[in-house]
């Protein structure tokens, strides 16, 4: 059985979790905790030399990086399809995902750090934030009339988009004085259009199996 | 008939090129000269709002961002296939450029401008080096008994992975000093086997249409 390797607040693992209970494959969780350094012990090294998470592993088939583990499953699996049903609708999937690997990764990392930390703001900061909220609003404006970031069903794009964004959410809940410093909260009311999709995403059967188990 | 915006020097434009070429794509080249200011100009603009190249046109269709476009290129015309005959080999060539995408490209940028620039090295250059010469390390060890970077034929992983190692090579050319500073020069010492996959993939029917007019 497909074994998928992935930690609390990972947003590339739960992409794979996401990818995983939308396609409706059986898999076994191996949840590792990073707090105990479980993604640095020698068992874990022999999967992905990088100590990073997601990993799955089918078989003898052992595979890191969230999108090729996305694209994997996808060949292995055809149906129901999150990679597009015609090469256009695969086009633009892979068009919406590139968009969120080349423009907001990057910017993500030092955002994050500070919303859940305690350092000062620096310009870095407020850079990070503007560049995010260009594409923010590019995706706000898409689904203020439709309902899934390309095309009519739930594809990889969300699935690629949604545990940064879903973060966003929670950053809100864990320190609202910063999120709200960064016009991050409140989120339904900075984007009404993304928090509903948020929305719709959570209720896909299995989300709840896919939840970072130390947010609840 | 396909026709792909590019521009001479942009790594991401040439891997569409080479794909297109791998695949016998039939296409018509739209060249847009940088120095002009092509890639601002409203007509382009209109086909990606970013101002970036590759763009590809066909029929209606416009599709940005290189890797989509790999993969749409490879839903029209899946033969032959550059992005794996099996979901393992998927898997892998996703990977290998995952591998890229997440730990070559954003070094590479710093790096190259100082390679064909003249200012003076600072501690990011020789962070850039360092990372990138770890990824280097991996990819050479790679190539030491194996063709091309996945499976046996070439793929989109060495399409995705050739025009900034190719950029390197002309460093060496454009300005030896500063490659040989960094270890880049002589290349082919300094990295024989990935000379010698430099080398297969130039030997490749229509890689000299690929290449970047204003190189010779």
């Amino acid at each position: 059985m497909l074994e998928i390797f992935w930690g609390a607040g990972s947003p590339f693992a739960w992409r794979v979790m996401l990818a995983a209970e939308l396609k409706r494959i059986p898999y076994e969780s191996r949840l590792l905790e990073f707090s105990k350094g479980d993604h640095k012990k020698p068992e874990f090294l022999a999967l992905n030399p990088r100590g990073k998470v997601p990993v799955i592993r089918d078989g003898d088939f052992v595979l890191a990086e969230s999108i090729a583990i996305l694209a994997y499953l996808e060949r292995k699996h055809p149906d129901p399809p999150l990679l597009g049903r015609t090469a256009e609708d695969t086009g633009r999937t892979w068009s919406a995902i590139a968009d969120f690997e080349s423009y907001m990764r990057d910017q993500t990392t030092p955002l994050n750090r500070w919303l859940f930390g305690d350092k000062p703001r620096t310009p870095e900061i407020d850079e990070a934030r503007a560049q995010v909220g260009r594409e923010l609003d590019r995706v706000e404006a898409r689904l203020a009339d439709h309902e899934w970031l390309v095309g009519n069903a739930v594809s990889a794009a969300d699935v690629v988009w949604f545990p940064t964004l879903r973060t966003y959410v929670r950053a809100g809940a864990r320190n609202e004085a910063r999120a709200r410093e960064v016009n991050l909260f409140p989120f339904a009311e900075v984007y009404p259009h993304l928090a509903r999709w948020i929305a719709r995403i959570e209720a896909q059967p299995g989300y709840d199996r896919t939840f970072p188990p130390h947010w609840r």
